[in-house]
């Protein structure tokens, strides 16, 4: 079974982390999205790309969500005591990926060659693909403070601005990697992780050539929503001010005519019909990931899932 | 006594912080050599400005003669691990600088205005002014590699290759600046400090107007050699190389015409009559700094012997 896993952050690294406990390297992808990419002091950061890298290579920090574990503040301490900005958190060791990933880039590097190059240095066995090598940046459009750079708004104003929509710039200038083409065409099966529709998923869906390269794929979404909430993050805010009921039956409405089933929690069932209304299987289990346990669980049960809607 | 000195690195940072005892904030001005800035890994370092601003600040690490004092060193650690270059060490503390410096450069900010900004929150209350806003670029031409950009002739390649000229790219576009011009002007005198004569020294005397405001005025130099020796650094070397005896005597020929009296050591006393046929006063001392009353000592000596100088 040929899968490829799209991701963003917390949510999609941890069944990342399961589907890579299961699945070879011949047998899984993941690609992560970009369009959470900014600079920051000059500096190249890819948050995403990072928390998939760092949970799959058992560096990632799990009392945050972000950053590497056993860590230290002192660079981003010596900054703001001269006055930066230190509304995003910088570790003394992530640093040194935020480094090395702007030097390879400024010499030509594409993300794409580097991000292999650091998981094969890190241990990481299955192939991670940056969504796209073009800079694409997401755009938050809020009612208080207009267009928000994503981190702006994700981070340094913690999600609390109203969103009213979203824009990808640089998205048309974007391409899918040829590797990663191939792998798609050849997978059997293309896993939406549990990440924020509209943040972490679309924009990978909206890389130049993705969409085509779906038509008549096996899609299957995890849901990143448990009733009313999300589990982190801003999914279900996002989908409240977009005047829709934060709840897996959105998501699934979300992503119509591009999954067959989706996976919600068993405290969701009753809108199997309405997602079945959808044209959309529902497969149920418990979706919250409180363990590494949990995640080979998920991922499994996904698997099984894919596997059933193939037959 | 209104005094200007020019400082490279650490030999010139230890006088630096010798006459900052003596001279108040309205007495002297510093002004540093920024010829060595480079970028590395995306950041805009500037070697000689912080090893002078880091020991005015008392937080240089007096050990190795660059850098912060209590470094720790996981960011470059990181950097290195994913196969990025080692040989500039970049301790966790002093990255805060770069990082900082950085992101004010790329908003437009200049450096002197950025320098001084620092140098208020590290305490410290004299002016310290880089050579110029411009970027210049000392490189080295080389025997063995042809031209090298500074920081891999003096870091990387350990000063190893024989030197054979120097060049400081972009001194052509270089301004001394608005308040510094003015400092200049009130000078009462000009104390060049035991730093290196070729490639710390001439790139701040080389920018554009520099040598027009030194006309007239008096101008010391404390030698950075003793006997055939640097304590710190290739200026001997350079010498040799250049075809040169190293010595104070060379020093003091270097910067003929432009300076009226030279500090050298008490071991150099044979050099006077020669020096003096320069039309060079000497003023002889002990000058190595090994403590800080060393520094002020030495400060002590060559304000007095600025004063005599000018009777």
């Amino acid at each position: 079974m040929k899968v490829v896993a799209l991701a963003g952050g917390v949510g999609g690294a941890k069944l990342a982390d399961g589907l890579v406990r299961i699945l070879s390297p011949d047998e899984l992808a993941i690609v992560v999205n970009t369009g959470d990419d900014f600079t920051h002091f000059g500096l190249h950061i890819s948050p995403d790309l990072d928390t998939v890298c760092y949970t799959l290579a058992h560096l990632a920090n799990t009392k945050t969500g972000w950053g590497m574990k056993n860590e230290t503040w002192k660079a981003l301490k010596g900054a703001t005591q001269l006055g930066g900005p230190g509304w995003f958190s910088l570790g003394d060791r992530d640093l040194g990926t935020h480094l090395e990933r702007t030097r390879r880039l400024a010499e030509g590097e594409t993300l794409t060659s580097i991000t292999q190059s650091f998981c094969q240095k890190w241990g990481i066995k299955h192939t991670i693909y940056p969504m796209c090598d073009q800079p694409v940046a997401t755009m938050i459009n809020t009612r208080e403070y207009g267009w928000l750079a994503f981190q702006d708004y994700f981070v340094n104003r913690k999600c609390m601005p109203t969103v009213l929509g979203f824009e990808f710039k640089g998205i048309q200038r974007s391409k899918v990697d040829e590797d990663l083409s191939q792998k798609i065409r050849e997978a059997d099966h293309i896993i939406i992780c549990p990440s924020n529709p509209w943040v972490s998923i679309d924009p990978i869906l909206k890389v130049n050539g993705f969409g085509k390269l779906l038509e008549g794929k096996r899609v299957i979404a995890v849901s990143p929503i448990i009733g009313n909430h999300t589990i982190k993050g801003p999914a279900a805010k996002m989908f409240s001010e977009m005047g829709l009921q934060p709840s897996s039956l959105s998501v699934a409405e979300h992503y119509k005519g591009l999954i067959q089933s989706i996976v919600i929690d068993e405290s969701d069932q009753d809108l199997i019909p309405a997602i079945s209304r959808c044209g959309i299987i529902s497969y149920v289990t418990d979706i919250f990931m409180k363990s590494p346990k949990d995640r080979i669980r998920l991922a499994n049960f996904v698997l099984k899932s894919a596997a059933i809607c193939r037959e």
